[in-house]
């Protein structure tokens, strides 16, 4: 039988340790585990190493490998153990845990090189593990069980594939990802920034950045608008007793950011809309023929997240969600959800992101984590699946997956580089409407209570741009672009019907920039290349007696002559129809 | 020598002390100062009144006045004058205080009651007040002396003038201003709430509510983009570093809701916005060539204000700035300026308002209070003169008004009920880019600091909508009104017609309303009235069959028949013109 990836990946971990302890024969050797794409080993090293000295460790790997025809299993008493760890108390800390959970203690030797292992190796690791399917990635510090009260050991990633062809594919892949890295392209784009002033985790959006947001959740509001939603605004602040009421109090206190007021009353910042919005609904009392209500707005949200956790647009401590919420009957719900499925299904396709749709369910093993009791549970996640049926989708089973108030559809995008990520989300609730008593008066003029969808589309915009900048690698389409057209003239001699070219753009509210002839040409097509300009115009004698432009898309090599009123209604139209 | 109004009112709140210990004799008296059109005295009755009593009081009063013909001082030693009100330990309590401060004690009688009084009233009483220039008002609690640890004291409030006209055309500004109360017509309107689980001074905006705040913020909009304005956006929350270094930490650090993260930063809500655009401007270094740059952003902003200073959304913890910055050298100031005072002068008269321009100054008596040295203060104040006068404007001098980083030019608006309030406002800040350390390369390659402006249009919007409301009554011009035309149909009969109608005015983007046959028509049209919807089309036979509409005007007796196409028209061209 062939091994698996990860006996093979675990089999490399070993001959890591293997070969570090022959070239640095003093290290303490920590623990190393697999993990996704391959495998780390933790070094207590005498001397610190670089990522200088990993050609040097991975030649020794595959210089050793070859001898290395079995993992040896051996049984021994804790004793034993510890006598041959006596030099490295991370071994003898981990032996005398195993000890204490009268758990059996195993080694495996291969060669020469003998660790503490739970085993799950492969058989032969110089047939099994071909030579060029691994290689070391990287260096990095990381404390002793990730206790920052623990040492700070060295940690050395590998990466390892079945094949060489798979470890190539996977690096092609990471490079195209780190030349796509949001944090690096959004403020080379001049989309966001940050200040150390203002902190981490709080990104502060330039006029472009702003424009593309703007633009995003215009079309949001657009599709909205079809079916019926209202804007509606609140503040970023609250009594702790909305929460309180809500639930959330409860389960996300230690993640919300705390305002103490001047006369000593508790306030937090929102974590999210839903409860502010329940107020807006139960302003008055509504009768079943308003319903649905639908309350929409797009606003920010914080969360007290750690420094550490923190990473460009992808975690932030504030962002902004396009947060629906439709206060409705329960016999209102699935044609609800099938409106704002319609809505997430023509927005997603316009950025060429296909989705997936996960069903995500409690766990029914878990009853504490949720609110409400299982019968009610269980219609809800019948009705969504019956949705997700409806549309035809093989939905995912997300078991666990629910919010702690109700089951959700969740919509899973997938990148240009094949990477999946979570986006929109609709939510059935049965649970807050119930804490906060929201009612409508039915059709025997009695109090009945109602039900909520919680709906986002993008979710939180900075997340969904952080995706959408690394799936396009900075390239939006036309109508998203916040400059679509930038004007080239070939010399001085064309300034004159630049500008005009840039007044008839304007007067069609084109966004263009002018790229003046203080540069050569192809200096000039190159910047606006990286600048992820969409459309460069280029401009010269013939194209000012002509009344014309010659347009070159971007990354084409070839550009195309046309009058320039066509080209203004081709971008026209590309806008209109948000084309990709 | 006629007396002034404030001796009037002094005179009357003496009176009012001697009616009420006539009428109750065991009442002891605290103090009576004058307030704004009257005046009032504070007393610690033996049993509760209420205004109930006030009539008798008010009529004593009248029956008093004839005997009162002088004020007769009377100097005594403090001594005498504890034995005098020696059972009242208000007036103990003030005596004291004075011979503590060695000052002299003066009593002041008329007819047969004495007062301790530092003087101050007219001449002859029965003479110079008209007993019709005065009535008693309201009854409220006070504690003595302000102090919530004293007792609370019963407040008799009083109205008086100089001429009984002047009396009634206040009582009807009054009774008028609380018709038009912004805190009653608001909720009544649907256009915000409060919420006690959210807190007070934290407004909830409705849809219709939400929907008048953004097209008037849209409009702010449409104004800037003629003059360059791009959006910016930024998250609500900052570290306290910012304000440290902008200046605001020392002077406003109270009036912050301030925030302590799990990790034991300190971190604080925006109180304003204007820290934060200089970190997005402060992203690269600008040339000379691309300033101005001018950021605009509509943000909520928060203060922890006190409970008990909160009003309706007159004040708020949470308020919108429609605000901008303008970074730019200090010879683009006054274009700036300019324009922006343009835009000031082209909003205010779309809803009937004129203004009036105050140069607010610093105060040289108290440099403590501003940043920078005097000098710079006077030349960016003789430049906003000069901006005053070049637009022919006679400004106020407002002396100390200005804010503690520069000179403002403030707009003050007159409502239709006469009052005015501080609504725009353009500010020059010499000193924040300096602190923020914010420069351009000039034209000699060598870095120069800049200057800001700093630009609300409405300021808050909240505060803005407060006085609109109360200006308006809630019958907003037709581009403004959340609902612009209520259609009622006259009976069953036009409920066809008056869904054609319908659907035209949708079609048009005309935001219109039924009024289904359910009521009578007079009940229908006097709700559209009370709702303050602009446009009433009433819908008959003839109506029906000559596909017309019959309009109303709010307020108005008579309606127009006119084709329902010609009708839109004119809706819309009140829209596109924000006819008044």
């Amino acid at each position: 039988m062939k091994p698996t990836i990860e006996e093979a990946r675990h089999s490399l971990a070993h001959l890591l340790a293997a070969a570090v302890l022959e070239l640095y024969p003093d290290t303490k050797l920590g623990i190393g585990p697999v993990i996704e794409n391959g495998f780390y080993y933790d070094f207590d090293f005498s001397k610190p190493i670089t990522a200088d000295d990993l050609g040097a460790i991975e030649a020794r790997m595959r210089a050793i490998l070859p001898t290395w025809s079995e993992f040896r299993k051996l049984e021994v008493a804790p004793a034993e153990a510890k006598k041959r760890f006596i030099s490295n108390p991370y071994k003898v800390e981990l032996i005398n845990e195993l000890e204490a959970k009268k758990e059996g203690i195993t080694l495996y030797q291969s060669g020469t090189f003998v660790d503490l292992c739970r085993g799950g190796h492969v058989k032969n690791a110089s047939a099994d593990i071909d030579p060029k399917s691994f290689s070391l990635s990287r260096v990095a510090g990381a404390y002793w069980r990730g206790d920052e009260k623990n040492k700070m050991l060295t940690r050395i990633y590998g990466l390892a594939f079945s094949t060489p062809k798979e470890l190539e594919e996977y690096k092609t892949r990471l490079a195209e990802a780190e030349k796509r890295d949001h944090k690096v392209l959004g403020p080379q784009l001049d989309l966001f920034t940050f200040s150390e002033l203002v902190g981490s985790g709080l990104p502060l959006w330039t006029p472009r950045g702003t424009l593309v947001r703007n633009l995003l959740d215009a079309y949001v509001w657009e599709l909205r608008a079809k079916h019926g939603y209202e804007r509606v605004e609140i503040p970023h602040i609250t009594k702790k007793d909305l929460y309180v009421t809500s639930g959330h109090w409860d389960k996300y206190k230690d993640d919300l950011f705390h305002v103490k007021t001047r006369e000593g009353h508790e306030f937090a910042m929102k974590p999210m809309n839903c409860p502010h919005h329940t107020q807006i609904y139960a302003r008055r009392q509504w009768s079943y023929r308003e319903l649905p209500q639908r309350y929409a707005n797009t606003t920010m949200c914080y969360r007290d997240e750690q420094s550490g956790e923190l990473s460009g647009l992808s975690r932030v401590r504030a962002f902004t969600q396009d947060d629906a919420h439709v206060f409705c009957r329960m016999d209102q719900v699935k044609e609800e959800f099938l409106k704002i499925w319609d809505i997430i299904h023509e927005f997603y396709p316009k950025f060429g992101f296909n989705l997936n749709v996960r069903l995500s369910r409690h766990d029914p093993a878990h009853p504490e984590k949720y609110l409400g009791d299982a019968k009610r549970w269980e219609m809800a996640e019948s009705m969504l699946a019956a949705i997700a049926k409806e549309k035809g989708v093989m939905a995912i089973d997300g078991l666990g997956e629910a919010a702690f108030y109700g089951p959700k559809l969740d919509f899973l995008a997938k990148d240009s580089l094949g990477r999946e990520w979570q986006v929109a989300t609709i939510q059935l609730d049965m649970n807050m409407p119930e804490r906060f008593g929201l009612t409508c008066i039915n059709e025997d003029g009695k109090k009945e209570g109602i039900v909520m969808i919680h709906a986002a589309i993008m979710g939180s915009i900075e997340r969904f741009l952080s995706i959408l900048i690394e799936h396009t690698s900075g390239l939006f389409p036309v109508w998203l672009a916040p400059v679509q057209v930038t004007v080239v003239p070939i010399n001085d001699k064309h300034a004159d019907y630049a500008s005009k070219v840039m007044a008839a753009l304007a007067a069609a509210s084109i966004r263009a920039e002018l790229s003046p002839s203080t540069e050569t040409l192809g200096k000039r097509v190159r910047a606006a290349e990286l600048n992820k300009i969409p459309l460069i115009v280029v401009i010269g004698d013939k194209e000012a007696s002509d009344n014309a432009v010659a347009v070159r898309r971007h990354g084409s090599k070839t550009s195309e002559t046309k009058p320039l009123q066509a080209f203004i209604a081709d971008v026209k139209k590309a806008v209109e129809e948000r084309a990709l």
